[in-house]
């Protein structure tokens, strides 16, 4: 990490105007005042004030646009004053702060962190109670976040309601969730914020856990779009100790306002000071592609105190369960009917014939993962429970150690290890928060045991005890508990059906993977939405990077399970490009292994892409419409780019100036064929090389629902 | 453990009545029909019969009067038909049961459980669900639970409410604490059923935790006298991953009914089949001592299946408490305020001076211990925290590891053991239950290691995740997690402010104490009623021991804490009288060791009672009036009586006709004064030695408050 140009907290910085300002405040004994800072690119603007009746506002714009209109910022209190009104400023600090990070896993080599910054103390003479209001001002947006201090009149207190408001400046388009304590899969809306209470209803499809709570809530990170074209994001960043917090529209006056996932007790925060709630962010720009890159995030958490981060490395890898998905085996190794772990000789029964995480089945996928390059394979439903761990509430549903008789850990981890490849853990809860801690460290010891160095977690359906959901503190305090018990046996953690992230894997960087949105599964649970993967990095991955788990070819299920007449809504060759479009240092090849060795030429493309980079590019971006990013492989010459669109096609046209100027580049172009279309034909591809340089321009069909990915390998190398 | 005449299960023992009566019914096509069966003494008639729309009831006479009148059993389940209404009998099975076995320890050598038994199967046709009901009659009372069987239409559901009445003859003396989801820590009101109501706001008392649910809902042990004489005690059984069952009372119709304690989503019950309700339970007689003498609670929970019980021992013990207690000295060690566990050095910040538990104090207490015989010294707050764990619904409160600078666990453990004496761990939770699960292994792990043996946890404060109460089922199986654990370690646990005990430590003998109503810590908070341990052993010890602590010799706190005008509403004679007339395994000497000092002469009862015992008899009891046990020692052929009685004062007059004919003891009376009262002249007694044989008979003075406690030692010995 290297820090530049980083003046002490305390350091004012202020301009002539800002200076008279103070002094004609000081005059009127600190009393309601304006404030104003300015990014460092002097492009964005964020004005700060105390309204009649001590109202703290803010407001936000952008060369001069509204992003932001005034709007309101507090908390109301349960069985005290809130913290809404009845404030004076009592103190200002500003700094300004420049540094450039090396994240351990990343898009980029280095990271900007780049912003001005304003905390303004606010008072409530009348309860003697003081909080902070810190803004960070960078280039791509704004971060705030509410300070508590530790004081005699506030010790102890609970949220029953953060009432952060972002006034819209109009009816934005959207690309939209429904609002929802324990889900986040759901597909994307996409509309005017009017026509949002319109379209609620049918929007809250079916999920094992959902608790949507209004007919305009909705989730973030909330890509909008203005008008006049200007890109808006808002999320939240370092969600730690704190309940998530979803939008809820007026959408009479189009402003959005924070809406906290409830605890079992209705309770949406018991807060101790000092503390911070987490950050709240506004990400904007008049390009979309920024949006894409903004940084803002990850730079809005802490840095990492982890003093050792040589076991944390990006993870390709292959795995037991697009079968057990698509319904063509089973995680689980009988046909029993509610069982009780502790009461079952899994020796002595019948197994159903169809159990996939078998050891033949998985030494196969180990065999595959080392000819081919991948560093580990991922068993699911490798241990005891599964026959009825779904839907049922039960508490001790899982073990975490104990395995069907026909997954031998010891064998196949000893296996996979000779072949350089490693087993990756799947540790399902089953929403059973209290019985996964409760077998915790077992589980970690049993994983260090045997040499896994992953886990993939799952939190399917409602979490028990019940009253409690996915979202609230309680529960997000469960997920960190486990990332940092994980850390503590140098495990990575890859958690789906858990709360989103907000950019956490800067300070905790095994968290290497989430879910948290509709991945690839749901090509097989009634499918994705063609434009699904055009959203998704303006949506679900700006807090991080998703497991989205792409390179499905083939994509009629019906193919192998008659039963399943859903399919992947992409062609092949998008397939591909989402390694490169959907970020993650965990990518899966998520198909079952007999279908890449079907296409085995289109497969080099997902052996040769890198999961981590030195550098990335948007070369072009609309969000519902396409995507195409270039990324240069870490510490290599190479580069790969995506390309993903809507149903409906399109020509995409790039240049590849980004190439290094005067060398030689071979490219292999993986496209969908003119007449490919995801539905109709998606297994049309074609593949072809060429010699490209930095001057080289690309005109690249796009089929509908496709997409195509190229290789850019230096010449002779 | 030794069996005596135990049938196999199926056995029947159809009398010719019930067959004449089976075969009319196997004509009818088993549908209604009544079941009738008895006591072992022929005493208890119990029985049973599907009434008109196929509602189970039952119905207990006791020498032909009723007990509990024609009662209806069921289950309301929540969203599912319930099960209580559309059953028909499909089968039964009766059994007679002989054996008697030998406690780890307890109240005499060996305990017998002898029962008849009737299981009526259930079904609902429309339903195709089955339960069966299963009663066991003994000569003290009735047990009766229900079953549900493992089938394919009643896999999961959730109870909604139990509904299982008692329905009484009348209205009844009753002894009753108010109904609270929370706490037991009130005052016993005696009064008839049929002003419950009247007296329940005055009942309820402030608490640090409570939740009174209803205007008379009441708790279990249940008292009750009849009006001709009938004592009838009602409580639960094996409470083991169930909701602790209160009782509603229907004043107009005298019927009690079962009310659940219900979780933070408001449900009863989260049952998975096969499984099994607790057991309720019945104890009746027209003598008052044999509500005290029952085992039926013991006898209906199931035998231990620890295999080494050498580890469980029964301790006396003394402990710096009672100096906190009493506002003396404080458990903290500083007087910061809101303090985060991971933020504060306590190296560097300033004591208090007050703090109790430092290593001068805490060697005065093992050198004490040491001269006296003793086994443990219990430290409360050694372990950082103390500063603001009480009402702030904090998660991390404690670590349960870390001492404060002046606590040295090495150097006090090895202090202690160097002197054979144990000290005595303490988990305060303060209701957070995940923190504390979180660290049970690193906690029991420390224990082990620097030796430890026994804990006595605590859960002071409403439960934290807040919603949950302190006797729901989540929490019930937290508790049951915390014994089961401790068991593993070879840890003894003493649970304050857990779910009222069920007689589960026959199962789980380390369980070997519990608080779970006011015990001596109230004579601090503004004292319990004089009566109140003529009632105690009739309630609360009905379904376990009760690690009171007594032994308070300076009654009046204002001598050594000014500012505490709060006095213990006993004689000290009274207080010697406790080691005998509260059983249990686990007995302090409560009071400070300096007051001990001071009455050396009384204090020698305390070092010469025992803790475990081979016989025991009630001699004289009236619940609320006075109780006179004698119960001779664990292999020696020493006895020990203790008397309590209530404010009025009273003559006892005892023989020792329990004493071995023709053997000659010494009898060391430890009595009141003439002009002993517990308020007015508490430490007024009188200590004289006898010659004793079976023939003698005496008549000892009980002062107001008071009571007596006599050693009886074999002559020569």
């Amino acid at each position: 990490m290297k820090h530049r140009a980083t003046p002490p907290p305390t350091t004012p910085f202020f301009r002539p105007k800002q200076l008279l300002t103070l002094l004609c405040l000081a005059l009127l004994g600190l009393q309601a005042r304006a404030e104003e800072i300015k990014s460092p690119n002097g492009q964005l603007t964020l004005n700060f004030d105390v309204q009649q009746g001590g109202v703290p506002t803010y407001r936000l714009r952008y060369k001069g646009r509204e992003v932001i209109k005034t709007s309101k910022l507090g908390l109301e209190l349960k069985g005290s004053t809130s913290l809404q009104t009845g404030f004076t400023q009592t103190d200002k600090q500003t700094r300004s702060f420049d540094e450039t990070w090396t994240p351990v896993w990343g898009e980029s080599k280095t990271i900007r962190n780049h912003y001005n910054e304003l905390a303004v103390t606010l008072t409530q003479p009348e309860t003697q109670r003081t909080m902070r209001v810190r803004f960070r001002v960078f280039d791509d947006g704004l971060g705030f976040r509410y300070e508590f201090p530790r004081q005699p009149k506030l010790d102890y207190f609970t949220i029953k309601e953060e009432r952060t408001q972002f006034a819209l400046a109009g009816d934005h388009k959207a690309f939209w969730l429904p609002g929802d304590y324990d889900t986040q899969e759901y597909s994307t809306v996409t509309s005017k914020l009017s026509e949002v209470r319109g379209l609620m209803k049918s929007a809250v499809t079916g999920n094992a856990s959902q608790t949507p709570f209004s007919a305009t809530g909705v989730q973030t990170p909330l890509m909008l779009k203005s008008q006049d074209g200007l890109y808006i994001n808002i999320h939240e960043a370092a969600l730690i100790d704190y309940s998530c917090m979803h939008l809820e529209l007026d959408d009479k006056t189009m402003t959005l306002e924070s809406h906290l996932t409830p605890d079992a007790a209705g309770d949406k925060g018991l807060i101790q000071t000092p503390a911070n709630s987490p950050w709240r962010t506004v990400i904007v720009s008049d390009k979309a592609g920024d949006i894409l890159l903004s940084k803002l995030v990850l730079n809005l958490n802490e840095p990492t105190k982890f003093k050792d981060v040589s076991w944390i490395k990006p993870v390709k890898y292959v795995g037991v369960w697009w079968e057990m998905i698509t319904g063509k085996g089973t995680w689980s190794y009988t046909n029993m009917e509610n069982i009780k772990l502790d009461s079952v000789d899994f020796q002595k029964v019948t197994p159903n014939g169809t159990h996939a995480a078998n050891n033949q089945r998985v030494k196969q996928y180990i065999d595959f993962a080392a000819q081919h390059g991948f560093d580990a394979v991922l068993v699911e439903g490798w241990n005891i429970g599964w026959e009825d761990w779904f839907g049922k509430h039960k508490d001790y549903v899982f073990d975490f150690v104990t395995p069907y008789p026909d997954f031998n850990v010891q064998e196949l981890n000893r296996y996979a290890q000779s072949k350089n490849v490693r087993i990756i853990m799947h540790h399902e809860t089953s929403g059973s928060v209290r019985n996964y801690e409760r077998h915790l460290d077992t589980a970690f010891q049993f994983m260090n045991k045997y040499g896994y160095n992953a886990v993939k977690t799952g939190y399917v359906g409602d979490i028990v005890p019940l009253g409690h959901h996915h979202y609230d503190q309680w529960v997000n305090n469960h997920y960190q508990y486990v990332l940092e018990k994980a850390a503590e046996h140098k495990i990575m953690v890859n958690g789906h059906e858990a709360v989103r992230p907000t950019g956490l894997a800067r300070t905790f960087p095994n968290l290497i993977g989430n879910e948290a949105a509709r991945g690839t599964e749901y090509e097989s649970f009634g499918g994705n939405n063609a434009d699904h993967t055009t959203i998704l990095p303006f949506t679900r991955l700006i807090g991080g990077p998703m497991d989205y788990t792409p390179g499905i070819f083939q994509t009629r299920i019906s193919t192998f399970n008659p039963k399943n007449n859903s399919f992947v809504h992409s062609t092949l060759t998008r397939q591909l490009a989402l390694y490169v479009t959907m970020y993650s240092p965990l990518q899966m090849a998520a198909d079952m292994i007999e279908h890449y060795n079907q296409h085995l030429d289109a497969f080099q493309f997902i052996k040769d892409v890198a999961v981590d980079w030195d550098d990335t590019k948007v070369l072009e971006a609309e969000p519902g419409d396409y995507i195409t990013y270039a990324r240069k492989a870490k510490g290599k010459s190479s580069w790969f780019v995506g390309s993903t669109c809507d149903e409906n096609g399109r020509t995409s046209k790039i240049d590849l100036s980004f190439l290094d100027r005067g060398k030689k580049y071979v490219a292999t172009i993986y496209a969908d064929s003119p007449d490919a279309h995801y539905e109709k034909n998606p297994q049309a591809y074609q593949i072809r090389k060429l010699n490209v340089t930095s001057k080289t321009k690309l005109t690249q069909l796009c089929a509908p629902g496709g997409g195509y990915a190229i290789s850019i390998l230096e010449a002779g190398k």
